[in-house]
């Protein structure tokens, strides 16, 4: 027997084993993340496209972020990552990975200590909570020694076939420098058990063989592991939000003056954070009939309709319970300089779903941390991240509800709903309780507004969104 | 009474009939477009905002493409409004329409006689296609004298208010030039029965009275109105494909070493066009075991993966059969310099759709013209258009599928559908002639590609492929 033929066989064996490992990741329901990472992106690339062949193509998507568009640039760093998180069952190969991203920024200095230090504690966050939502992670390594590289470099660069572009980046990847980073930054940016398996790069076939196996033997054991962590929660009330519903109530006059000014305010900084490029996020909860709508309209009416977008959330598609929780909040973010409003948002995890029991206690228990990673990257892409619990007394709730049905304008706002989900009151401010002192980060802090008197709660939000536009533009 | 409580209940009564109409118009499954357009866009802006309050805001959005943004301006024109198509019983209002902003265009000379018909022609399209599948359109056209509009627009300027930002465009449209043709455009892009209403924007409140009212007539009689425009298909058999499926074999030598020259050019020339923002959108079409995967994956294999996205097309989703059959197609439009390769594409409403009676036939039938003119909007906006067929035989078809179900590689290819879909071969065969004959245009045409000899067909496309590329860049 030939040296070649035992290759192919073993190529062969591979190849089965793999479209098996798919099936089983269907039938557990249980999406799959592939990192083909390294200092040998060229090589990358290649196995990237041996991999593709290799799945069930109906499966599979490649993830290779074009980091010369605004697009993605103009985006927090781990968006476009976070935009193609697989559904249930399917599998994702990355090339242009994030570690491999993040050593070559720290090599060419675009990373200094501290920035670098979030930057890894982001990519550490981010694996934890694809682990922890039952995504299988696979990292391989390709390591090819300097020798060799240059020498691939050299025949890339002299070929007529044009087969990669040599750029600056995969000279920098050469370098030892690079090498120690990366091996600093692999280790330190990996969670228990998530380690990246390094693959010598210098023969192709032997390294895709390598890297195949290797990714056989992390998929078959990452879908035997079921992350089932649980993080206790405290639980109990802090009646914090109980006295906090009332306030003086603004006169008619006073609140038309100042609503126009603040109006107007929002308006002319709105233009010019469009112009500037600065991104704000928005997120607006509360109960039923606390005003959320009434504040968002008020918010945006003198502001260009081109600088906003308003988001309300309602229950997931299907399409995107197939998800992770949060994609469906990463593919919403706005673009540079856009202003983003949620009725409603990524906090439903720790809200409804909590109160309705949609998630598992482990699951809206991690949500916290998961959470605060998330507004954490956009608050590090330079993006103002702003959260309202607008906080309406039981009564004040029920005296809306009322006066709703009598309203023929109103009436449609009213669902048999809104009725049963007041049985759950003290269930929902207990998880309102622990979601504000669980989540109120110096980075995007709370406003809990007293909601019984609409008009101070509407005058309130649009100070608190001027007032930190402003902070960042004046 | 007052005259202010007379205006006051008329308005409080125009807002029960649009809630009625909205709640009509979800029984009926049918989704609205209004368009405020006019040559005050600062009126526009309030009326859009005012008519948002009206709605019941779970079921409307606001539409305001951001002309600034890069990802919009290198995109086809039509693609911000494509993008935003409201689901069945859901609203859009949108400001910043496609005629008003084709008369501030036309006003600065940017589109001259011919683009300027073009453009035209494309709208016109468009709205009628928008008709033709259920969406009921209604335009306001917002006409203030040019007096009283320079009036508010130096009062704008002067305020602290910034409530708007008087931009060039805004003083274009006060222009008599701009006047005259916004005639003529409104009305020669407008088909049959979808004419714009004209309100004098004078006064703030008789606007949005007058407005919202011809709104409440033009969705009642849109919403009785069906589209049911019966085009006749001649259904007949060309007799085109069926000898199309055969040609000289290629040995195996000259295949690889063609291969290998033309995925490097491919390479080089994808390279080459993400440079220079030239996108380029490839359908691949064929029946089941056609070879379309093995072209695709043979086409990347040396392109860079950040530069091209591969979109598999099965059925579609149920957010996605809540609206247009395009719009999924619409909103994976590659980003500027990228390729989008479409697995089946939007043929699928001309192909699968008629043969197993999942369109009506007056549905399936005006897709033609559909079809053409959204490949029209691609070509006009710069992009390259390439449809393959790839043609085999009945029976070279069977014998890929014993092959497929012998091969434990290739076995989870085979679905109870294939054999199913074979009874159908001879619907499918004229389905086939009729689509290539109806939508083979000069700036899209179809290339039928005979796919017995699988290398053949696979070096046809890759050839076809770069021909085109090389065509725009070299």
């Amino acid at each position: 027997m030939t040296q070649r033929s035992a290759t192919d066989r073993a190529r062969s064996a591979l190849h089965l084993r793999l479209l098996a490992l798919q099936r089983r990741a269907i039938e557990k329901n249980r999406g799959v993340i592939i990192l083909i990472g390294g200092n040998d992106r060229l090589g990358a690339s290649e196995l990237a496209n041996q991999l593709h062949e290799w799945f069930d193509a109906r499966l599979v998507r490649l993830c290779a972020p074009d980091v010369e568009l605004p697009e993605v640039t103009q985006k927090p760093f781990l968006w476009p990552y976070w935009n193609q998180v697989p559904p249930q069952g399917h599998s994702l190969i990355v090339v242009g990975d994030w570690v491999t991203r993040t050593v070559i920024a720290a090599t060419q200095g675009d990373l200094d200590g501290e920035s670098l230090r979030k930057r890894i504690k982001g990519i550490k966050n981010f694996e934890e909570t694809l682990a922890d939502n039952q995504i299988v992670l696979c990292k391989i390594w390709i390591d090819t020694p300097e020798k060799s590289l240059r020498k691939r470099l050299r025949e890339a660069k002299k070929s007529d076939a044009a087969n990669w572009v040599v750029s600056a980046e995969d000279e920098l990847l050469t370098k030892t420098k690079s090498h120690e980073l990366a091996k600093q930054i692999r280790s330190s940016s990996s969670g228990k058990g998530m380690n990246w398996k390094v693959v010598n790069g210098s023969d192709a076939k032997h390294r895709d063989l390598l890297a195949g196996r290797s990714i056989v033997q992390q998929i078959s054991i990452g879908l035997r592991r079921r992350q089932t962590k649980v993080r206790k929660s405290n639980g109990r009330p802090h009646g914090l939000l109980e006295s906090a519903t009332s306030t003086e109530p603004l006169t008619k006059k006073d609140y038309n003056q100042q609503m126009t000014k603040l109006q107007n305010r929002f308006g002319r900084l709105s233009r010019l954070a469009a112009k500037k490029g600065l991104s704000t996020i928005i997120a607006l909860e509360g109960v039923d009939a606390a005003g959320k709508g009434g504040i968002i309209r008020r918010l945006v009416a003198k502001a260009d309709a081109a600088h906003y977008q308003v988001h309300p959330t309602a229950a997931p598609t299907a399409d995107e319970k197939a998800r992770h929780y949060l994609w469906r909040f990463w593919n919403k973010i706005p673009a540079a300089g856009h202003v983003a409003i949620f009725d409603r948002s990524w906090y439903g995890r720790v809200m409804v779903e909590r109160v309705e029991g949609f998630a598992r206690t482990d699951e809206w228990s991690r949500a916290y941390g998961e959470i605060n990673h998330f507004e954490t990257q956009l608050a590090e892409a330079g993006d103002i991240v702003l959260k309202f619990w607008i906080n309406i007394s039981k009564e004040e709730q029920l005296r809306r509800f009322r006066s709703r049905e009598e309203s023929p304008h109103k009436r449609h706002k009213m669902t048999k709903e809104d009725y049963r989900n007041r049985k759950n009151w003290e269930l929902n401010q207990r998880a309102a309780e622990d979601m504000i002192a669980r989540t109120d980060t110096p980075h995007a802090p709370w406003h809990v507004i007293p909601g019984n008197d609409k008009r101070h709660a509407r005058i309130m939000v649009l100070k608190a969104v001027c007032r930190a536009l402003s902070d960042r533009l004046d």
